[in-house]
């Protein structure tokens, strides 16, 4: 892990796919243990999709709605917050609604995503993650475990690539030992989110 | 695969996550090679939403929305009919958007979907699946490979032991023979998903 | 106003079409006299939708959106609360939104809309009522004028009129009297939604 | 009507709110005439939006919701083409929906509403209009009248009298003679639109 510039060594996480089918099971087993009866499964856009398909899958549950939480600064302010980009259309009226996101870091995305949801008059609103950060100022009422180092979830491969690559100055090589991930499937992803991004300002530029 | 009640041999297609990574990579490079600037990936409800999401990861399109179709038989009609049971509701007029699914079968489901979303007067559509069936009156414009066989992807591995065993008697031991995964994860999700069909029948009953 | 079964004498305020033409264009001339330039203009359902549609012309405004708030009880409460039962779907991230409803009665109403949209990241948001009732918890930033009457809108007379022939045993002369509508249009009225509803009862027993 | 610089003499329709009510309370009656029992109604934005909710109150149908059409010339395109741009959001699979606009002129809007509708699997779509012009290709299920004039519906006399005033240079008085409304009140939303864009550009400098 050496080479990447910054203040101090940056513990990664790679979640192989097998983990993250076990820690979905085990969400789904803990929230069988409570005997809650799910109705409707949220999917926070765009890190939550994934783990809120696995789970209706095996919770037998196929009323499925997104919900995309973006973050940005308003006008005139100097803090980044979440915002509804997408509201969940999906009637949850006297519903048990499982709102399911991958990681909740600061706890913005879910603290906003319940309050944002009570309002459609749900029976009950209850969330999921995969993992918890320590310092999340919102504890997910079920989660499979906690970490406070950098998660590289099977979804997110390509930007950490390009995100290690371009702003850490990693090598492919490094990038494969971190991700435990092959070379050769990184270099692939890696050289396709290149070609995409200049296909995209070519575009731009019509 | 001795054991199944069915008039003849059905062949199983179990699809790991290396092939789903792969055959999303394989459909990204596809569509770089044509030039393709997709602005909008859309995610069809629920198979196409796994596949979507690393295509969003891949090409680096971070606006994603979700289309559900369903199958009903109407009233008074005889056959089941793709139906819109959650409409799409990013902007994407003027945009180039692309269609996931995971698999096109009959073909109606992405043959709906595109008649749907010309009306919100995108620059073009284009389709994806990872797989397509040689019978498919649908062709997408973009898919990994052809099979004629009983696709089973990690997204549906619950439903398919559920429907395996409680509908054509196989055991446990068999099931992980054809989806090439563990007896105890077979066992495990089986498991989950009776308990919570017992949670969801029990509450159904106050 | 005798023969009405009510503790005490209830005042009616039947409103015009002029007098809904006429506070719609006095709400838009105080909102510009506060040099605010409206974006989107979001009508409540059911009751905004009308004077929203006026505002849209006078403003020259024309993104509208729609959303819906329904009162009911949830499960084992006592008290009905206001529940959004069809979101706005209309981007208004920095934008300036105007929320119109024809009267704030409670309040509850444009609370629970306000709290509802300002997750959606809007520049600002301001609230337009024709009236306001001296009790409501809730003042609008635009109102037209103040009443404790029961008022009835154009929109309302058919509902209005079953109200009071069925559940206060009104005469048609006498409701006449009270809208300041013709005999001949409210009886027309009341006959249609009689017929309605004896079609939709019907429609029922299938 | 001197002084209007078209090349043949324009003939105006002016509607009161008064001919909106019967207009509308003709539609409920020619559809009760048909024991059709409407399920949800929607209302075309912005046209269709206020005899949407008058048929709202007449038929006793509480379910309403909008449907945004559009006309757009797409990229390349040299005609216009009516686009959804904000789908409906209410569930109407099995129900039987009244499409609600105030004119079928060309008749591409409704058109294009109802194939769009047709995909949410609906058990009967009808559509209403107040007018129908002769030359319409669609003509609605129901309607109250057919005419060849140029129809001035009470929503949009402040778009009428800033196109016959800034487009065709007509004077206040005229514009009060044509569409039967005081002058004064033309003067109002007159000066009402001009300070609105006004201030809109002034906002649009920032």
């Amino acid at each position: 892990m050496t080479g990447i510039p910054h203040p101090q060594p940056t513990r990664f996480k790679p979640v192989s796919w097998r983990e993250v089918e076990e820690g979905c099971a085990h969400i789904a087993e803990k929230i069988l243990a409570t005997n809650l009866n799910v109705d409707v499964i949220v999917g926070i856009l765009r890190g939550g999709w994934i783990p809120a398909r696995l789970l209706s899958d095996y919770l037998g549950v196929d009323t499925m709605g997104a919900l995309e939480v973006k973050f940005y600064r308003g006008v005139g302010e100097t803090a980044e917050k979440p915002v509804i980009t997408q509201p969940l259309i999906v009637n949850v009226r006297d519903k048990v609604v499982l709102v399911v996101d991958d990681v909740s870091d600061t706890g913005k995305t879910l603290t906003v995503a319940v309050n944002f949801l009570m309002h459609y008059g749900p029976r009950k609103i209850v969330t999921a993650t995969l993992y918890v950060k320590p310092w999340s100022m919102y504890r997910p009422d079920f989660y499979h475990s906690e970490t406070d180092a950098w998660i590289i979830f099977p979804w997110d491969k390509a930007e950490t690539v390009v995100e290690l690559v371009a702003k850490r100055g990693l090598s492919i090589e490094e990038v494969s030992k971190i991700t435990g991930e092959s070379i050769d499937f990184i270099r692939r992803i890696f050289e396709t989110r290149n070609k995409a991004s200049t296909t995209s300002s070519r575009a731009g530029q019509d």
